[in-house]
């Protein structure tokens, strides 16, 4: 079949949408036809050329949300109609990874996701003059239709909203999970959030939900305090404005360090500060934020020793097909919100506008609606 | 009372052992006759100087054991005649920390014990010319007597020999504790455990108590298989004779990585090693070293990322009133060893000697028996 989808033909230029061949579902696959797709940073940090695995051309995007319309032979959880969120970490339930209880990361389709193709090893996107167009972190969702294996998709509510829940495809899973799934955070605990952009704001309402008594909020904008005290900030922290050294402020202002803290920003420094501003004796940091190509984080290990823990998380821990259809439904409750975030709503002709309101940092989350 | 000590009359030169004056306890002390203790890194490390907060004159030593002669006002645990183990990591079971079930690092003293005086701010300790002597960290187990607060002190099994279980003191709890209280080691685990010294013998005997199924040894001195296997290791890895990279032959051993790592040398460099070797998606390297003042930790945040967790220990995560009289309990019914890493018997006179053994790497542990 022919759909329409945004190419990323080299690095560093922007997308050109235009009609491209997919091929239907092999063994073990499903077609979907995408409904919305959010613009995330990690789009822009492959589509710039920062990312050393970066491969062109490709179909980017990797929050999305659609309809199954066709399951190839052998796909037995999902039919024509499920209303279904792309999963850029699949759940197999059989590797070895998966059977582990304390990670989220499946390795069962790895290495040819990671080489832009399904696992048989071939794309099933090509231009219209047969050159073959590589997959995105396993979904590609810049495109209206694209085909993903079975156990790479979450089958959801149907009742809920394309254009917001694509969101839980990445940021708001992301940001959420680290709280619930990576950290645990138990109920009165006192927080730090650095960052305050899509994942900063998803972290806090995480935190609001697990109740967390403090959330301080760390961003060098204060034009990000009423949107993050209306996901359940507490305290906000201007860098710029904090005579004297960061953490020692931070260690103040939560009574001897927090409970928890987590960086949503991706800078190592920042990253060191959320670690140190951590409470002696049982204080953890989560990284979620991905730093730039080489850069290294850096302690004294007597922040170690003295017990404070150093963690990471990914996809917010979360097992997608376990875990996405749940917080869809916790949307669908309103135990979270998603709609003040999604501050902007595109057509696919207008997808560069999307990387240019994130450069601009004029958006949270940009969708595209089909 | 007049007793003998050896005393640390300045950072860099011999221990000097002469007669002491020590005041009898005050308000919850304890006057402790001190029969066997070990000499630490840790007593070698503020002797030498090289440790910032090292204060001198003091009596050193902190890995003790000795029987109660007198209890001071308010004392209602202990009565003379138990037999004890100091405890350099207090467990007053009142404090923030004690109350927290995350950390054993009770604050309550920590003041003044890091300032080499009781908690009332005064040393028991002074030279025959009235001059006061320090306590180091809150035991100076290098006197025949010493005077401690009730809540460092841990009551264990009276049958129990001294000269074995001063080892407790320090060493053995810090190792056995890193894999049982800190690391929480499953049955069937991996592991890799970096430093075959008295830690890492430590570490280890603690993984086969754990049921760990394979516990890797690393270290640059192949002299020290015969005693790890002895206390659990599986399989012997010398950096220095592996062509290639050290992780990437460890990850290989491992079948993907350690599900436990532990850096028991003190190098950043091995710290960062120990980290790596650990098991994507799950695996957690503790630090128990004590690193060169100033000295970094690094790494790429991808290893925390993609599940790696980064922690440390002290005291091996024991609180020492509840957990050292269980320790000393598993020495009496063979759960664990202690006995062949008792490598030399001093006399307080030869004191001096165990820290030239350590210096030649010729003992594992060298205890003075008073």
């Amino acid at each position: 079949m022919r759909t329409r989808a945004a190419v990323a033909l080299e690095a560093g230029k922007p997308l050109e949408v235009m009609e491209v061949n997919l091929d239907g579902p092999k063994e073990g696959e499903v077609l979907v036809e995408i409904k919305a797709t959010g613009i995330c940073h990690t789009d822009e940090f492959t589509l710039s050329g920062a990312d050393p695995e970066g491969l062109f051309p490709a179909i980017l995007g990797h929050e999305g949300a659609g309809v199954v319309l066709e399951v190839g032979p052998g796909v037995t959880s999902l039919k024509p109609g499920d209303h279904v969120i792309p999963l850029y970490t699949p759940e197999c339930r059989e590797c070895e990874y998966c059977l582990h209880p304390k990670t989220n990361l499946c390795q069962s389709i790895r290495t040819t996701q990671g080489k832009g193709v399904m696992p048989d090893g071939t794309s099933r996107f090509s231009m219209l003059d047969g050159t073959p167009i590589l997959h995105y972190m396993g979904c590609s969702t810049f495109s209206n239709h694209t085909v993903l294996p079975e156990i790479a998709l979450a089958k959801v509510n149907p009742a809920a909203p394309f254009d917001k829940i694509c969101y839980i495809g990445c940021g708001v899973t992301t940001g959420i999970g680290a709280v619930i799934n990576t950290a645990k955070v138990e109920i009165g605990s006192r927080a730090i959030v650095f960052g305050l952009g899509g994942i900063g704001l998803n972290v806090i309402q995480g935190l609001r939900m697990a109740g967390a008594d403090q959330i301080v909020g760390v961003d060098i904008n204060s034009d990000k305090i009423p949107m993050a005290k209306h996901f359940g900030m507490t305290d906000f922290v201007n860098p710029s404005e904090v005579s004297g050294d960061l953490v020692a402020h931070l260690v103040d202002l939560t009574g001897g360090g927090a409970d928890y803290t987590f960086d949503a920003t991706g800078n190592v420094q920042v990253m060191r500060a959320a670690l140190e501003s951590a409470h002696k004796g049982w204080g953890e940091s989560i990284i979620i934020g991905v730093a730039p190509a080489g850069a290294e984080i850096s302690t004294r290990p007597f922040q170690l020793v003295t017990g404070r823990s150093w963690r990471g998380t990914a996809f917010g821990g979360a097992r997608g097909r376990t875990d996405v259809p749940k917080i869809v439904d916790w949307y669908m409750e309103g135990k979270i919100e998603i709609d003040p975030m999604i501050t902007h709503i595109l057509s696919l002709d207008d997808i560069n506008k999307g990387f240019d309101l994130m450069h601009a940092g004029e958006s949270i989350r940009s969708v595209v609606v089909y």
